[in-house]
């Protein structure tokens, strides 16, 4: 029988989302797995993940027969050695977990696992707004600030597996602690957290009104909301927001020379709010030879299959 | 006849470096054009320079049979294209000139081209301390500041060419005006000429005694001998701009996770200043997993050759 199908699983924190997608890219099944309490022991995660792929394919009536291997994408997933290292937001990976060699063992299919952010960038090439590009940074704006860097049509791993961590680059020089370790990234900032952060810090540091100053717990989606409404705090929080960003996509661009930047996640929803200053900090610090010239795009697969389809991408190497 | 031999040709401002290399990497003979006013015509300069890499065959009896291509390392160089943009240092090359199809024409001989901090990468790589390595960023500290990047074996050069312009990232926010017309950038800071600067700055700024007050025109040069003195403010710009490449250098390692940053280049020649506190500050920027993991090397090729070398290193594509 032709192996044809693979599945795609994208791992977070609370839930892992998983299906099973065909070599055009459609997702023929799939599913969702919340945790609200994960176990903290690897075995008892990759078992229960494996029985609820099994589990998937009878339902769907799908022969594992045509099962061509699984894709992965997890938060401080390594591509070369198929582990998951120090992911603070994994309470079963805190420290070392052989991740593709346990899910290989407890499914029998073969398993590639690799970084959120550069699974989402493999999917946006494969299929999304990113086909045929041979250049191109994904820049995932969610809770975090992840990244996925293609060059020359590869993908970028680095010499250990770990390259791209572009939200942990310097936005802001001694600036904010951010949550690994550094000060001033840009993860610290350009993130859903980080929106909310500023938006909070201004609101102390001024008696500006704004409607913020009702909502108790301040999160991005309140301050989206604020701006939709015309407040004039929340709209300078997304023109500063996307000014960095702007601004670091530059030095970006000075690495790779990519063809575009593509944004991913949450926080790209606020698009509206953020596309212009992004792009004019971006071509105001570029060099000259760039101005202008490298395309700002919002990623366009559907929300609830992009995960999925981006790890599905890895499972053809599998 | 075989065709076991390429020329190198290394581009400068008011120079041009020429030699023939064999594949084992020594230069069997070379030669320097030093053109204190160089000429404003392009065609003027390619033809001189073709009558030069013939006259240096015929002067050392090697047969042009033999002759595989010619690798050219120059500013502003495209691989892509051929073409040398807008290089403000070459008076011929002010806007767009088709060097590598009109050398071919001048000499019959196939030419391929890149920037000269990716010439230096591929001769480092071929030749030098990063052989064997396939994930390593070379950083050219001379005048200005250049790079070229290796990723997985191949050499960046991006959608356009024009890849790894690491010296126009920005070191400090709204710093000093650099000569591409952005805002501080790393090269306005850590070139032979910012850190003349720094120090001019820095006496102006204060009345700190200083060997450096005695000089009339402070380059790099003259704050080396006054650190080689131990002269406390000669020894802090070093400790500074060594600090400020460090940064830097944490961020790059964060793109694309290399085993090594290789150094080159006249300030190179600083290195017992300037090591410790580049070492130091990229241990303390880059994120915990790559700690003390990321080597710092020096390049060790033979300072008349590496110039061609590097160049030639490309001939073998041409």
């Amino acid at each position: 029988m032709a192996k044809d199908l693979v599945f795609g699983i994208d791992i977070g924190g609370q839930s892992a989302k998983y299906g099973i997608v065909n070599m055009a890219g459609e997702v023929l099944a799939q599913n969702k797995w919340e945790t609200a309490v994960p176990p903290t022991d690897a075995q008892v995660y990759i078992d229960t993940l494996a029985k609820a792929l099994k589990d998937l394919l009878v339902k769907s009536g799908i022969n594992s027969e045509r099962i061509h291997g699984i894709g992965v994408g997890a938060p401080n997933g390594n591509y070369y050695h198929g582990v998951i290292e120090c992911a603070p937001n994994l309470p079963w990976a805190h420290t070392r977990v052989e991740f593709a060699k346990m899910l290989e063992e407890a499914t029998g299919f073969p398993v590639k696992l690799t970084n959120d952010a550069n699974a989402a960038a493999l999917g946006e090439m494969k299929y999304g707004v990113a086909q045929g590009m041979r250049d191109f940074i994904m820049i995932t704006l969610g809770t975090g600030v992840g990244s996925g860097i293609v060059i020359g049509g590869q993908m970028v791993y680095g010499h250990d597996g770990f390259a791209g961590e572009l939200g942990h680059t310097v936005a802001v020089p001694g600036g904010r602690p951010c949550g690994c370790g550094k000060k001033g990234c840009l993860e610290a900032y350009c993130s859903a957290i980080g929106v909310a952060r500023t938006a909070r810090e201004w609101l102390e540091e001024s008696k500006e009104p704004s409607v913020l100053r009702d909502v108790p717990k301040i999160t991005s989606k309140d301050v989206y909301d604020a701006a939709k409404k015309g407040d004039a705090l929340a709209l300078r929080v997304f023109e500063f927001t996307g000014r960095l960003l702007g601004t670091k996509l530059a030095d970006f661009i000075a690495f790779s020379a990519p063809e575009a930047i593509v944004l991913f996640g949450g926080l790209a929803h606020a698009r509206d709010f953020l596309t212009k200053p992004i792009v004019e900090a971006m071509n105001e610090e570029v060099l000259p030879l760039w101005k202008g010239k490298v395309k700002l795009l919002y990623s366009a697969l559907p929300e609830a299959d992009a995960a999925i389809l981006g790890a599905s991408a890895l499972g053809w190497e599998a």
